[in-house]
């Protein structure tokens, strides 16, 4: 026998990951759309998928000013496809920076920074490479994670930013993350307005300062349409809207769920319950449980590391060697778990897509 | 340069597992000492950590009768160095009963199974195939997830196991996953030895029935001094003493924290606040928010999918690019997430451990 890839949905091995390309390309289309008019940008987050071939649709459909990544690594395997690459994070430890100064070889690659520790450390991977690193100021605009205080702290970091060697002042970021998950539209609405307010602000406060601030970043997908529309707002940093998750399938956003995660009935211990072979292993509960598809009445009851435990009608059709479709909760996560994405059509596996930005791949190999 | 890896933990690239060798040995010498006496013997759960450097020192340390495994996958990785391996899950599902037989050509394979046609299946294959798989009657213990009631219910199955061609049935499991995490010692004990005396009782039924029964498995870290000592249990499949994790660590068993994940401090944007490079993608919060070394009054407040928000009392020395230890809550999920462990020995790292197991590698290649 020679080897082969499955070509129909019910060959695939499971638990496994499978997106409706329909669906994918409807919802990146949409986002697009949005940003037509060019006033904001939208820069697709890369981490939310981790999959060059969706980053290529992402970028092919238009409105794109470049990616955004959460790690070296990602930045490392979208700078094979992309010209502009923003790190919206703080790169700190062993081995990082260099591999940044690496990229900027041949890729214009901007970095998060919010202390001076951060910052002299990367200028001196840049001088020691002989490239220049762009540098956005991280502002905590609310979700108190990372990040410097807007205004005075914020144009103070970017002094020293602006007078670092090595290192180039583009502008500033502010990622509004403890809103996008907002059910109400009129309060995330308003609280998203108000904490790009202060991002904007901050932002005249650099040029004020005779600071260069081409880069005002911000947003996701819960947000895109209410801080992409903020004036000086001027890319939008959302990535969970091309494959969707049921946290965000909460929101009045008009994007449609694009991927399952494939499972198959292994027992049908009782009439009221049944296990399928998706656990831990396969999806994350950081969002919640999983949402069952297509069996009326069912819900996952339990996450074990290799077991969805599901609560079944006494008389729902369900057997062993079924297949069951499950929607993650959170899509980022879930991602991380697998190597690949089975990209179908109906029933038919159309192409089989590697998330080739999985994990740390760093660790793969030894350092250069 | 030359490619190299990290000589010192300092150099890693975080986030990172590492592996305190030292203590590694510690538990697996205690876990084999416990069973010397052969009255009932160890088969350590692979699915625990994937790593086969681990289950070569748990199998040389004695007292073993084989590998447990939770997926076809963890045992065609196993099969590479260990003769007898116990799938305890029912194996359903596309391509991967083939996958069971051709193991079972040169190693001793078992599985769980709790249906007619999960059996007629493995039957199937293993005639196709031309070998014999052994089988073990799932019975449910109490954990209400897989398995047949013990008693008349787990007899019906037995007689069917045995009188498939292909297939030979070897005894019983049962899984007391429900108790293995009781923090009361009386309670987990009796509650232990009562679940156990049910599966023993159902073994002594088959063997009424004229049917073979020389295998009763069951057990984990929780439950291997109560389960191990109930005459009749023939073996206990306990996988998280090797490295163990703060929720066993709640429990009186005698086995040390032996892993951690190593991260790096990349924001301390407040007094009292710090943000580590370790998130979602690098431990899971399953069981709980991973636990803070070495820093006093340091506690992890939320993980997003790269970062963890840590609360420092404000006078505590925590600097961007210090390095973090974090004690990770639940071992199984974690280690999934990663590709290595750093073996150290003190704070050198001594070998690179890959964890070959992980995730489901037949989706990184086409079936044959």
């Amino acid at each position: 026998m020679t080897a082969r890839w499955p070509v129909h949905v019910r060959e695939i091995c499971t638990p496994a990951l499978v997106v409706d390309i329909a669906a994918l390309d409807r919802n990146i289309r949409r986002m697009a759309a949005f940003f037509a008019d060019g006033a904001c940008r939208l820069r697709p987050h890369f981490k939310a998928h981790k999959t060059p071939e969706i980053a290529r649709r992402q970028l092919a459909a238009g409105s794109c000013v470049g990616l955004t990544c959460a790690t070296v690594s990602e930045a490392e395997v979208a700078a094979r496809f992309c010209r502009d690459l923003l790190v919206a994070n703080e790169v700190v430890g062993p081995g990082k920076l260099p591999r940044v100064a690496a990229l900027a070889r041949e890729r214009d690659v901007t970095v998060a920074v919010d202390s001076v520790a951060g910052l002299e450390a990367m200028a001196a991977a840049a001088r020691s490479a002989g490239v220049t690193i762009g540098a956005l100021v991280d502002v905590n605009v609310g979700q108190d994670r990372c990040g410097v205080r807007p205004g005075d702290d914020a144009v103070a970091l970017a002094r020293r930013v602006a007078a670092a060697s090595g290192v180039v002042l583009r502008g500033v970021m502010g990622y509004e993350g403890h809103l996008v998950g907002l059910a109400d539209r009129r309060e995330r609405d308003t609280r998203a307005r108000r904490a790009m307010a202060d991002l904007v602000a901050t932002a005249d406060l650099l040029r004020d300062a005779g600071l260069p601030c081409e880069v005002v970043s911000a947003g996701g997908t819960g947000t895109y349409d209410s801080s992409g529309r903020v004036g000086g707002v001027t890319e939008i940093q959302a990535g969970s809207y091309a494959l969707m998750d049921s946290d965000y399938g909460r929101l009045d956003v008009p994007f449609e769920q694009a991927f399952w995660v494939l499972g198959t009935i292994v027992s049908r211990p009782a009439p009221t319950r049944c296990v399928a072979d998706c656990g831990h292993k396969a999806l994350t509960k950081d969002h919640g449980l999983p949402v069952v598809r297509g069996i009326d009445g069912a819900a996952v009851i339990s996450l074990n590391d290799e077991h969805a435990t599901i609560g079944l009608p006494a008389d729902a059709r369900v057997q062993v060697g079924d297949s069951i479709f499950l929607r993650p909760s959170h899509t980022d996560p879930t991602i991380n778990l697998h190597d690949v994405l089975y990209a179908i059509e109906g029933d038919r596996v159309a192409d089989v897509w590697p998330i080739a930005a999985r994990g740390y791949p760093e660790h793969r190999r030894p350092s250069p």
